[in-house]
Formats: structure tokens, C-alpha cells, sequence
């Protein structure tokens, strides 16, 4: 055998493994799409916010229950001692539209130097509740030297459509988004909070760290209240960062149907009352004609009804076809959405599960890539949702 | 260089390979997934179906048009001759509930031995239209030897749910769906059509290749009409096999909502109008109480309005993640559906192209395995719906 046939067969021999790796890839990409969920927690009570310190240590907010710290090694849990007295005791309301209670809790981008954690809750008074947004250094599982950045004022005995969204943008500032409060369109002013400047609700903000307002923030209008970045939002709760361009979106749920996905930019007024891609609970409202400036249109809504919360962009290896790719919990019905962008615009959006429905609340990504879901359950749950071909 | 150094040289070349080859599948896996419409034809009036000859020379429906021969590959296109003279002249009516005109074309599976082909179209007479059902002989672009398989009396004036999808199965009957033919539940009589076994309307149809009665075809009922197979069908255009089991699925229209997907199970009842997934045009509808047996429940049901039409299994390679998919294209708004199926249940339901709407008639695989599409146009397209990442 001289060396040339040698290198002949040896040419053959590989082009016989390409094409061998070739059919491997194709099965492989058709495993490569079949999530499942595997539980990792349980008894969480109505779970809305997960923020990881690693892939093991995790701190995750019950709605109707406590800040806890949990091992997801072990399943160890504790409760985090030292939260805010005024939390509103929302176990007391049955009522599926009572919002009330702990929501999204997220580390500064610095938080191995200052152990800053932000969290977002229901605070109550005589006059009722509204959302606060507080930072704490969370030392030895308690939180220290609590600092009130956001108070949205005023009280209100009804307990729904709070926000309490929040996320670091990549540009280190705190956005947060802060729900109108109001479950029919009757209950607005002749000026809609939603449109009226001087009204904190119905608006996302833009914060330093401090809670300080950034010299760079836009002026919506005269006389409008500091830290306002949007407006015209009715009640959003889920604000994510797309890592791969930086761009900040979140979700929206309309009156009736109306679900909206919207990309956030600065000055943005997103129309709500007077615009929306939905119907108003009362067919009899009349919204005022008011000249709104520059007026963003939702980039996706839905004609269902799905109550989208809490997203985030996939960026793991887990399911190779989803890299780059919204994903969106959804309450009502128990949905999970997936979305493929392109240039910003939606392209193909796939309900997931549709078998298998659960109350998702929200949809996180954590430091090592893996993908977890929170169900919004009495009894709620910590998913993560793996690829078992 | 000695042989042996070769061969291990040769090996960590194979090595090599193997690993770049799996990166490549990774890539590939992600680029896998961006369905791009790439026009094959235009200027088709309302095309309905496609029946494949070979890749190249296909048969096409032109709901408002003919049946027409087109080389693919040229797109050179040849009318044939001989249709029947009873074609309902679709083109005077504007309204978008004329469904009148050719439906489906479907091949004999021994085409290349007996040139047999089936057409269902709207045929006509004093007393209005119905949908007919023929086997002819392809000759030289002219239809001869024309048999009547089935003609839904009675006549009606009404221009709607005509049905009209065909399928072979794999044992090798032909399987049809025929519409009841009401737009409003209140025009059904008493016992509603669908519901009533001497009537012919609102069923699915099993006959043997030259129309006559399968020994094996189910007993709906005493007095049921020969040949039917499943009732309680009200608007059916879309009906296909999947070549992974044999298993033969139908899309329907609802009225207010409640579109479906269905499995056909001989002798089953679908239900309608009796029980809907969806809602009556006029709600003060009241069906009567009716001792339905075999009741069906769809497989699948859409909360919002799609008008499900011609669908099929994706068996190609193209797209290698959706091997074993159900597609489904949608006339209203324009949409095409892909639906991921696991034991016969849909686990997640994607909808493309929701960025590039178009009214979708039908989809289909050819013989070599290429994906088209089939748009609801006056000047209608076939597209192909190809790769390009």
C-alpha cells in the first residue's frame, strides 16, 4: 500500500464521517427541540422574581409570601429577615386581581463588591397601597441600611397593576416600570395618570443607582415629574435587557385583549388610554383627544388574551435554534412564548406547551445559561426547562 | 512517513473534522430555522391546491379560474381542457363567502399507470350549486372518460362551505369533506344537517377509487347515507395524511372562533352544531339536546379566528427541526401554522411569518420533499418556502 492510496482512503474515510456527521447533526438538531420542564422548587407562595448571586444561590420573591435565599444545590431555603414592615399583607385578598404583595428582586451589576440588592413591593398605608422600590445590602441573609428609591404616590385601596418591573440597563441605571393602578378606564381623570406628567403612575423610570436621577435623562414635557423615562403605560410588569444590542423591552397587558410587547426608548409615549391595540373594559369610555408626542406602537400584541409578565432573551446553548429569542410568561390560560426577532420585529412567535399549562409568571436566564420558569401557584414552582430529546 | 504515522494522522484529521462538524451542526441548527418565501409562480386567480405529477409538472385549482398544468421548472402553464360545463362561474361574486369555484385536485396513488386524477369543485344547476366530486383521465392536457363520484344534494343558492378536501389514505381509499353549507346555525332545520345521517351535508366520505362503498366503512346510524365515514362536520377544507403513522388530520372552520384541528376516527362525531369550541354567529342559537355517541373533541383549538385550510406533514429536510410537524395555513389575516405533535397531541404551536402576511389556501410537500405554499389572492402565488440563513 503506498502512502498516496493511503491518503486516498484516508480521504474517502472522511468524507464518510462528514457525511455520517452531517445525518448525526440532523438528529441531533431535531432532539435539540423538545423542552421539557424538571421541577426544582416547590411551595413557593405565587413566586415572581428570581435574581441569581450564582447558578446555586438564588434569591426569589413570593407575591404572597417572603424574600428568600435558596440553594438550588441543596433546595435550602431561608427567609430573608430585615424586609420592609410596610410590605402589604396580601394574603388576606382572594381575589385574583389583588397584585399586592413582594414582586421583582435584582442585584446591582456590582453586587459581589456592594451586596445591593433592589426590590420592588406593594407598601401600605391608612390610605391604602401603592408600589416602593427600595435598595438594601443584603449581609448574613437580612437586609441593611434599607434606602427608599421610588415612592408611587399616592395610596390607593385597590390592589391591582402595581408594575414593580426592574432591570440594570446596560448603561448601569435602574429602569422600573410603574403600573396606572386602575383596573377599569371609568376610574381615570379627565387627564389620564397615563398621560398626565405630574402623575408617577403609568410611566417607567430611569434611576442611577442612588435613585438619583441621570443627568442624561429625556424631558417628556414641562413640569413632568423627575426620572420619568416613558409613558402612556397601563400595567406592565416584565422589563428585560437584550444582551446582545443592549436594547431594553418589556411587556404590557392590555384591558381588554391588547397584550403588547414594546421596545423602550427614551421619550416614548406608548399611547395608553387614548391609543390601544385593545378593547376598554367599558365599551362607553371615551378617551380625551390629546396631541401625543412621539408615540410608540407596540412591536407585537397579541389577539388572545395571554396577561404576558415576566421575560427575557435566550441566550444558552441548551436549545442552540432559541439563541437570541424572546421569551415571555404568560398568566392567563398558563403560556410561554417564544419569540424569533429579526431586525426587531417579531418574525414567528410559538406557544410552548401547550399541553402542559401552568400560570408562568416569569422567565429567566441564569449566569451559567440555564433557562428557569416561576408558576404563579399557591403552591408555585421553580421549573427549569431542559432539552430531553 | 511510515503507514502507521499516516493512519494516526489520519485519524486526528477525522477527529477534526468530526469536531468542526458538530460545530457546524450547532450553526447549522440555528440557521436551520429562517423559513424565506421565494416566489415560484404568480398571476394564479385564487389557486386551492396543488397535486404533484413529479417535482417539475404539477396540477393546480384555480378556485376563480381552471385547473391548470404548469411546468415548475419553466412555468410554462397549459389550461385544461374538458372540465365540466356545470363549474359554477365563480368570478360574479365578489363577496368573500363565495367559496364557490374548483377546490382540491388529488391524484390516484397509481396516477403513472391509470393518469386518474379527482377533482371536487361547486357544480351548478337552476336550483343553485353543490360541491361535486369526479374522476377523470389525464390525457394529453384534456380531462376524458369523467366519472361522477359524489355530488351533496341538495342544490342551494348559498355560496359557501362547500368543504371539498380530498386526501388518499394509505389504504388506499379516498377520503372527502363536504360542508353543511349554512353561514348562520339559523338556517339548520330541526335535526341539523350535520347531525342528520339521511342528509349529506356536513360529513367526511370514504369511498373506493371509482366511488363505490368500502365493505369495511363504518355504520354512523340506520339509514345513514353510503360512504359516510364521520359527522357533525360544519366547514372542512383541509384534510391530510401523516406518512409517519397513516393517521388522517382535518382542519375546520369555526363559526365565531372555534377553529379546529381534528384526528378522523371512523364513525366519529365531531359534534357540530350540536357542541363548538367556539361561538354562534347569533347567540340566541339553541341546538337541540342530541344523544351524540362517538363524540370526538378536537385535537386542537385556536382562540383567535384563523380559518384553517389546507394542511400537511412536513417530511423534508429543508427545515430539519420540523420533521413530523403538522402545517397549517390560514386564510384569515393570512398565517401559516407549524405545530409540533407528540403522541398525537400538539405540544407547541408556532406561527410564522407574522412579520409577511399573506391569505395561505394551502400547503404542501412535494415528491421531493420541497415546501410550497399556495396564497388567497386575485393574483395568486405559489411559493416556496426555502432556507436562507
Amino acid at each position: 500500500m503506498t502512502i498516496k492510496m493511503i491518503s486516498v482512503l484516508a480521504f474517502i474515510g472522511l468524507i464518510g464521517i462528514c457525511i455520517s456527521c452531517h445525518h448525526n447533526s440532523v438528529d441531533a438538531t431535531i432532539a435539540a427541540s423538545r423542552p421539557t420542564k424538571v421541577e426544582v422548587l416547590d411551595s413557593l407562595k405565587h413566586p415572581w422574581s428570581i435574581a441569581f448571586i450564582s447558578d446555586e444561590d438564588v434569591l426569589i420573591t413570593e407575591k404572597d409570601g417572603d424574600l428568600l435565599r435558596v440553594d438550588l444545590s441543596t433546595g435550602a431555603r431561608v427567609i430573608i429577615r430585615g424586609f420592609p414592615t410596610d410590605l402589604v399583607d396580601s394574603i388576606r385578598v382572594k381575589d385574583f386581581r389583588d397584585n399586592s404583595g413582594i414582586f421583582e428582586v435584582v442585584l446591582h451589576p456590582q453586587f459581589m463588591d456592594n451586596q445591593w440588592v433592589y426590590i420592588s413591593y406593594a407598601a401600605e398605608s391608612e390610605q391604602g397601597s401603592t408600589t416602593r422600590i427600595i435598595r438594601a445590602t443584603l449581609q448574613s441573609d437580612s437586609l441593611t441600611e434599607i434606602v427608599e428609591i421610588f415612592t408611587a404616590l399616592p395610596y390607593r385601596h385597590d390592589l391591582f397593576h402595581y408594575g414593580g418591573g426592574m432591570v440594570f440597563g446596560q448603561d448601569g441605571k435602574l429602569y422600573a416600570t410603574i403600573g396606572e393602578r386602575f383596573y377599569n378606564e371609568m376610574d381615570q381623570p379627565d387627564l389620564p395618570v397615563a398621560q398626565d406628567v405630574t402623575d408617577p403612575r403609568g410611566k417607567i423610570y430611569r434611576w442611577n443607582e442612588d435613585g438619583s436621577i441621570p443627568d442624561d435623562n429625556p424631558i417628556l414635557a414641562e413640569g413632568a415629574l423627575p426620572g420619568i423615562y416613558a409613558m402612556g403605560i397601563r400595567a406592565s410588569q416584565g422589563i428585560t435587557l437584550n444582551p446582545s444590542d443592549d436594547k431594553i423591552w418589556f411587556s404590557e397587558h392590555g384591558s381588554v385583549q391588547g397584550d403588547e410587547l414594546n421596545m423602550l426608548s427614551p421619550g416614548a409615549n406608548y399611547g395608553w388610554p387614548v391609543t390601544t391595540s385593545g378593547k376598554y373594559r367599558n365599551s362607553s369610555y371615551q378617551p380625551p383627544q390629546l396631541n401625543i408626542k412621539n408615540e410608540r406602537q407596540p412591536v407585537y400584541t397579541w389577539l388572545q388574551t395571554v396577561a404576558p409578565t415576566g421575560l427575557c432573551f435566550y441566550n444558552g446553548y441548551e436549545f442552540p435554534t432559541w439563541r437570541g429569542d424572546l421569551l415571555v410568561a404568560g398568566l392567563s390560560r398558563g403560556s410561554l412564548w417564544r419569540i424569533r426577532i429579526e431586525e426587531n420585529t417579531p418574525v414567528s412567535v410559538e406557544e410552548l406547551f401547550v399541553n402542559d399549562r401552568v400560570r408562568a409568571r416569569k422567565v429567566s436566564m441564569s449566569p451559567g445559561e440555564r433557562l428557569y420558569l416561576l408558576t404563579d401557584e399557591v403552591n408555585g414552582k421553580l421549573l427549569e426547562i431542559v432539552n430531553r430529546p
